[in-house]
């Protein structure tokens, strides 16, 4: 049987997780998401506590230069943990990739497996209003700082993205599939996504 | 029962035309493409060829204070033709979204029905070689050829929406659906729409 890879990219509060969950449930394949930060602290002997603190953020460029987080690599270049956290993350993506049919939520999966066949690219987005209500549930606040933690959260992956593909987080062009989980709602989303690769 | 309309944003080549018209007979509701020039020439008593001309286009900011197709509004104010098939259009696409189910081919039909219920904005794309020997085949031209004209009219479609819309065409956050045909193929493009509005 063919492999079929799909990478979801996602908004902050547009439900993308749940998604990927969903739709890895209904295909019968794993999903992989925060726990690839436990693989790559395995891998690499280290710390998941300190490695999910970097997890999906670009390094700090002013902060760097002073920064005790900083790990020498083998060829005598210092490099961010962030860096080195998305390094051993993106070869764990491509092992995997190469063994079983999967999906992988954020870390630039789409970019890491550029080269390789059957990767499906997904970007769940949701109207803004949508997102806050939906932060405001899980995170039991109110909506200002549920729109502070989405605005922060959104510029997070953005500058990771765009640091580490050299591409614009919000261009449809990264895309196979873009979908607005607020317009369509989640279920829909869902079998969307399963219909297109069952 | 609810009307729904569903606005086809398309890369010049990614077969979002086809897409379209394939959805709308499945559907059993009409598509509006380019017919729109014609209904718009009726409504203005206006010639559709030179209607056609400016079709999708923006005004050339530079030609428009010396060009002939200049139209005097009743206000006294000076309009380009493109401008004014525009709204024309706009008009006719705002009426007809409150009459009946349909589907609008470009036109920034998107935006134009902003404040509408039940409008799901789609946009087609598809890889770059795909779309050349796309182009290869409907125009009996070289690769060459299709890339020039590939290039021209995704950039004259790109600032059209641009300038009428004040988004940005090829931004993600401007669609609830985005395909990419060449990856998932047309049928399965035509598909997934139809089974999310039917």
């Amino acid at each position: 049987m063919t492999r079929t890879i799909i990478t979801i990219g996602r908004q902050y509060g547009s439900g993308g997780k749940e998604i990927g969950l969903k739709v890895a449930e209904k295909l019968g394949i794993q999903c992989y998401d925060s726990r690839l930060i436990q693989m790559a602290a395995q891998e690499a002997d280290m710390d998941a506590e300190r490695l999910a603190h970097v997890d999906e953020k670009r390094a700090n460029p002013f902060l760097f230069s002073v920064s005790y987080e900083n790990l020498a690599t083998g060829n005598g270049y210092l490099l961010p943990m962030n860096d080195t956290l998305f390094n051993i993350q993106s070869d764990i993506i491509q092992k995997l990739a190469m063994q079983e049919s999967c999906i992988f939520i954020g870390r630039c999966a789409d970019t890491v497996l550029k080269n390789q066949q059957n990767v499906y690219s997904v970007f769940i987005r949701a109207d803004w209003d949508a997102r806050i209500q939906r932060i405001c549930k899980l995170h039991t606040v109110g909506e200002k700082e549920a729109a502070n933690i989405c605005k922060k959260m959104d510029k997070q992956r953005a500058l990771y993205y765009n640091y580490f593909t050299d591409k614009k987080w919000s261009d449809a062009n990264n895309y196979d599939i873009v979908l607005n989980s607020s317009a369509l709602g989640i279920d829909k989303c869902v079998d969307t996504i399963v219909s297109l690769f069952s």
